[in-house]
């Protein structure tokens, strides 16, 4: 049997990604008729990303699962014309390019590199940074990639604390949760790094009372969601030092628009969404595996309960 | 028994150590004269570092050992006066830092990160670089504190190769050795990391020849000794961008003096000696432990190799 796949994401994606999904489909097994423009009462599986076209699913009477290259998903999983299983994308590329991310902003933190990137004057200042086991790393968001950043982040030596909404237990870390759990993890982390996935709970998570709560010039590392943090906030806390430094990896709007404040501030880095990426030849195992499973009738992994957003 | 421990080290270390000592050797059960002036030939053990006055050890022909608070024993194993066991400092607290600095900086080459650090100019250039797993790392020195952060870089996801003048072996980790092992660890280095120790035999070992040796633009990350480097040749083979980028905490004069090139040259960061330190805490215990070992007439640890000269 034929399974009809439609690839429905923006501009340019195609490309990347049509080898690679006919080369993983093949290897699952699958055969698949697998195209841009398919009738939409003819498609079996929908892999899609935002900037796609489609945004009503209503035509697609037949549609078993739409499969996201995406592993942040707040911008479909409210639609209301989407009433078929959601698949986050789940891909070891994806997780370990996080991981190098934040290990290497954490540490560049730690260490106090930008002192000696920026300022190479002449004077020596032989101060050494203390060890990694006496600093505090927060690490909001317990999902694969915060749960893969925190245990990094614990081999590296840091004193690691996780947080996630709900309970959680992962070896060898302190894990934290609910309300007064976050209140603990913000105000025992000299960084904090930020991995929760968008959900209306989470939107403005650091809002002003919560960075209040945070070590004085603590500082703050987001590769997860630019809502997550309040912008206005966040500026009048690094204006004060309450904050010492924010690398921020993603944003309201992306591109980053020019004029905005964080670019030029002095205790602000901006990088361009590119603490990770899905990698077309992993991600693209990650659909096939799906399209198999559903072609098998076994069940889909990295469902998304839509109640909760993620 | 009480044992005469001189403590011989540069200005302003027995402020730092003589508590920490006092403690360590307290715990270890051994009992003590712990002071910075005992008659030479009532002492027993010299704990030294660089910058004693201490240059003549023949009068203290008592003496059963030296033991060092640095890892790297160059200005004192080829002391002709010097003709007791010399042990190392090998450092739990040492190796852990030189490990979250390796860590820090072989990410920050990694990831690209300066980029980001030096030029916040409003531009979204959203390229992300490749897997750790494509970026190809030799570390240079498989010592106690080359094989820790060979074995990290290998956990954080890099294709690590290892080199150490005699074979070695170490779980998980591809090992070269020899004039043929250098030249390829060399030859496949996308970032070289320095970890030899100083002797005859490594002075200048990266000069002009073996530099060219590595792919065009290779990092260089030097936390070993200054020395290890051909200075006059690695700032030519900067010039050139056949080496992209220095990062170099030791050299041949610290504090590396204003005016020296490496300072302003735009290809190299200086640090000031700061990739790690010893901990007085840590180090004490380790002192302490061999001190408790020579009284009890059991083999000291971390012995050096005369012949070796590490």
């Amino acid at each position: 049997m034929t399974a009809n796949v439609l690839f429905a994401a923006g501009a340019g994606q195609w490309a990347i990604y049509e080898a690679p999904l006919r080369r993983a489909l093949d290897r699952a097994g699958v055969t698949a008729r697998l195209a841009t423009d398919l009738p939409p009462e003819e498609v079996d599986y929908i892999v899609y990303a935002p900037g796609s076209a489609v945004q009503d699913f209503t035509p697609f009477r037949r549609a078993r699962a739409v499969l996201s290259l995406w592993a942040g998903v707040e911008r479909i999983v409210g639609n209301q014309t989407l009433c078929i299983p959601l698949a986050r994308m789940v891909d070891d590329g994806l997780t370990q390019g996080m991981v190098e991310w934040v290990s290497g902003h954490v540490l560049r933190h730690h260490l106090g590199m930008d002192a000696h990137i920026l300022h190479q004057d002449g004077v020596w200042r032989p101060e050494a940074p203390p060890l990694a086991r006496d600093r505090r790393v927060s690490v909001l968001g317990l999902g694969a990639l915060g749960a893969a950043c925190a245990r990094m982040l614990a081999t590296l030596g840091f004193a690691v604390t996780g947080w996630s909404r709900g309970a959680k237990e992962i070896a060898g870390l302190r894990c934290l949760s609910g309300d007064e759990g976050l209140r603990q993890a913000l105000a025992q982390a000299d960084i904090l790094v930020l991995l929760l996935p968008l959900t209306p709970r989470t939107e403005n998570l650091l809002d002003a009372t919560r960075l209040a709560l945070m070590p004085h010039g603590a500082v703050i590392v987001n590769p997860g969601r630019g809502a997550l943090i309040d912008d206005a906030a966040l500026l009048d806390a690094l204006d004060r030092g309450q904050i010492g430094h924010a690398t921020l990896d993603v944003f309201r709007t992306e591109p980053l628009p020019p004029e905005h404040p964080f670019w030029a501030h002095p205790r602000v880095t901006v990088t361009p969404h590119i603490a990770s990426e899905t990698r077309p030849e992993t991600a693209a195992e990650v659909i096939a595996e799906n399209i198999r499973r559903g072609e098998a009738g076994e069940p889909l992994l990295h469902l998304v309960d839509r109640s909760a957003g993620y």
